[in-house]
């Protein structure tokens, strides 16, 4: 599923210096597999690159601040940073219960996570039976996580439906290819395309036959269904229907990707089977710290305005990005907007002469399965970011 | 294997206030398991408590010192928090190429984890057939983190021969039991019994037939072999003994549990086949942080000074102990001190009463496999809180 890079086939037109930094970056990336190499791996091999936006990292830079101030004001000032480095966090299933209270649902229900991607991995490989249905293109590590004798069916969103999902043809597919598990995020990534409420519980109420079901909404708090921009979550529905597996990081919406937290909510018997035997102590110090903010009202409630104040911006950013000739965009409810590039430059070359160029960082999907070397994926930042992607983009495409 | 506490049993000579939190913290440590409630639970449930020492924690805090000078320096002062806090931390891959450099071993032979206990969790659920031998008294993961199919058959080494392993009994009887792995930490956890190389050498030739053996070196820094204080490693041998394994967290030595940063080197099919489907991020942007330190010179000058002074003082700490009447001090070459109370006082008892009359917090060993309800841990602190310790022990024995 690699792609396979040749620099020799880029038509020339750039500095040496330009060129030499780009030839860099694609061997990073080769390295990095289906991900992105990081920021820090940008950085520390090619020390000389003007790195000014990530827009590859889909977070709430707002929150972000949000959170620094508290822990500043809390952590740093306090000297209790000390106390969080030194000594051991707290096991897993206490954390759990305070995420539990902050959630309205019950600790039994929690699997706490070192990021979402743990327990991701926890259940992709305990409560898959054989086979499990992936929409494409996707997160790659819902497939590339499967245990060997799981067979991966694909499911291909397509571009001129603007990947939108349709729920009879989920079903039908299910049934003829005996699947047993199915994985969905909502809104997915990295197309942005959002089911709604009414129509992911009719799917769970047809598919009630299923082992497991994976509702990733690690995107929930940039989407709506009305214009009090209210997100819809799932994890109340654990017990009723029993095969629904909730995951969530908190990465993207409080922007501390560093820290290493998300959870799953899953009925009590799976939680009680994963941690008999391990994830005791997956919760580092500073993830704890957070998950005991995420519990207060006063961080939530300016939280939410943050995070309303980002929606909004966000959707200005969709705009005038689909104002701009040469790409189209797709219509989206997360924090990114998925554009596919009209004026025949492959993605690659696009994103990574981008970042040469303007120091814009963007995510190629030339590595997604599903999609041509014709998509960028683009997030959403702080509206001064917005600002210099919109004006990158308008560079490279000559506007 | 929990122990069932009853707190009419013990003859009440306390004050009311200090009877009921000494039954508070009984009900914590129930709801613990096999580990010692943390720090932050007690101080939360018991606000009143006067917490002044915590010697159930067995880490070196003049390293905690030193990482924290570092951590204000390079990341507080520099800002650089923010960026460590936001942005996604490197793969595990480009982690364990860092890390390769500071062990001087090969990055492919490297599993970075999220503490020692993920790779402990990884090794024993992926490589571990039928029957693992543990050596008991020991870190309880090891025999509680087993699949359901695997038989655990426990080793128990003897309080009168100072919990020291024979060579020979141990290879007797992984024949005689079919054993296919084992499980050895060096120094052991809890008693801080001690395999010089020769032996481990000894043992690893005569069982190379064996699936994997797993040598837990977290507390190997606080080892030697000669008055040079060199501690002594078995991570240069993957490849010479393909079954082995080495654990190792630098959570005591470095004094950074909350962090949660740890590793284990082991053969490089191994290594490929844990990545292949998982352990992608899992470690955090402060975790990568410290393994950026690692590699630098100044930062592992500095903190081998403060390691021989703290075996140093943890000499003096163990002679003091040996020397107050009504306990006996076992050997150790660990950070620890394992105690055996002989005034016929359970345990559990010393340890809570201690905690609430004099604030300092140790170890119970009521719950380890193989101990009985009368032998108490103690972690060697900086030399004030050793003092204390000494003290609160002096108390307790009417001395």
């Amino acid at each position: 599923m690699k792609h396979d890079f040749n620099a020799n086939e880029i038509v020339n037109v750039y500095s040496t210096e330009d060129d030499l930094m780009y030839n860099q970056i694609l061997e990073l990336k080769h390295e990095s597999g289906s991900h992105s190499p990081s920021i820090n791996t940008i950085r520390e091999r090619l020390p000389k690159l003007q790195f000014k936006v990530d827009a590859c990292f889909l977070s709430n830079p707002y929150a972000t601040n949000l959170f620094m101030e508290y822990f500043q004001t809390e952590v740093v000032n306090t000297g209790r940073l000390r106390e969080i480095l030194e000594f051991y966090p707290s096991q897993m299933s206490v954390i759990a219960k305070k995420l539990g209270k902050a959630l309205g649902v019950s600790s039994k229900n929690i699997f706490v996570g070192n990021g979402a991607i743990e327990p991701i991995q926890a259940v992709i490989h305990n409560f898959v039976k054989k086979r499990i249905l992936v929409n494409i293109p996707t997160f790659s590590s819902y497939y590339e996580f499967v245990r060997e004798d799981v067979q991966v069916v694909y499911n291909r969103l397509l571009p001129d439906n603007d990947f939108e999902i349709s729920i009879d043809n989920l079903v039908e597919i299910i049934t003829t290819n005996e699947i047993d598990s199915l994985v969905l995020i909502n809104p997915n990534n990295p197309d942005g395309s959002y089911l709604c409420k009414d129509k992911i519980t009719d799917l769970l109420e047809r598919l009630r036959h299923l082992e497991t079901i994976i509702i990733d909404e690690s995107f929930v708090h940039f989407a709506y269904e009305s214009d009090e921009l209210e997100p819809i979550s799932f994890i109340d529905m654990v017990n009723y229907f029993p095969n629904l597996v909730v995951v969530k990081s908190m990465s993207k919406d409080f922007g501390i990707a560093g820290l290493r937290a998300g959870y799953a909510v899953m009925r009590e018997s799976r939680v009680t089977r994963l941690s008999e035997r391990g994830y005791l102590w997956n919760v580092n110090g500073l993830a704890e710290y957070f998950f005991d903010l995420y519990t207060k009202e006063d961080f939530l409630s300016e939280y939410d305005k943050l995070r309303k104040r980002y929606i909004a911006e966000t959707k200005d950013f969709y705009k005038e990005l689909s104002r701009i000739n040469g790409i189209k965009t797709h219509p989206t409810r997360a924090n990114f907007i998925l554009i596919e590039l009209l004026n025949g430059m492959l993605a690659d070359e696009f994103v990574f002469r981008m970042l040469v160029r303007y120091g814009v960082y963007t995510r190629t999907c030339s590595d997604k399965i599903g999609l041509g070397n014709k998509y960028v994926r683009v997030a959403s930042r702080g509206k001064e970011e917005n600002a210099r992607i919109i004006e990158a983009f308008k560079g490279m495409l000559g506007e």
